[in-house]
């Protein structure tokens, strides 16, 4: 089994995240900010079960990450040395995904509040599991 | 900003799982057993920082998964009621997309180790964080 470089792995979102954060910022401010998924309204009953209260998985698609480097220093601290992509959770990777565990706060028909998303505003969401 | 149901994302594998598990097995099995991940070898600086005892997540492509169900029995059970997918863990989900935090055992070049990945074998391997 050989390693194929044609494939290609072909998703779509199943909605977007809205917040207040057009660009990057700190963790700190983002981990007690507020954010929406709007989902696909044809999917909304795949949110049956997800309720206020639970922490939930929301992997998305860092769609403004500005390419892959496969070194780089963590956090862009350039005091600290460059380390393998793979150790670090920089958006800038080959497959530039997202995966944060957050606090599902309240849901809404197809519309899900949760805290601590680490994405910026008009983000494609591609999955939502139980964390 | 509106859902755009024509937007698609394409993601190229990092590397492919190599196991013993041509088919779906029991969860206890998996646990036990070790994989390992084949990187594509144009990648493999970014494994560095990485080593055997530390925990990684492993973000895959569930490729044999039959298509996607909105409400599902959780794990196949009849006996249980249907749930939302985005409840379950289930591979039959809008975009099946696995996420498994395994322990990493080894690193050998391109070659990582690891116990208690849900994947089978030949499955693409899309990302690696540190968990």
């Amino acid at each position: 089994m050989g390693f194929d470089a044609a494939e290609t792995i072909i998703y779509r979102p199943i909605g977007y995240v809205q917040n207040a954060f057009a660009q990057p910022t700190s963790g700190s401010e983002i981990g007690a900010a507020e954010s929406r998924i709007v989902l696909d309204s044809d999917l909304v009953e795949g949110l049956k079960g997800l309720a206020g209260g639970q922490k939930i998985v929301v992997v998305f698609h860092c769609d403004r990450a500005p390419g892959c480097e496969l070194m780089q220093h963590p956090q862009g601290d350039r005091s600290r040395p460059r380390t393998g992509v793979f150790s670090l959770r920089s958006p800038r990777r080959p497959n530039p995904i997202g995966i944060t565990v957050v606090e599902l706060l309240a849901r809404e028909g197809n519309v899900l509040l949760v805290r601590g998303l680490d994405a910026l505003n008009g983000t494609p969401v591609l999955d939502i599991k139980p964390a």
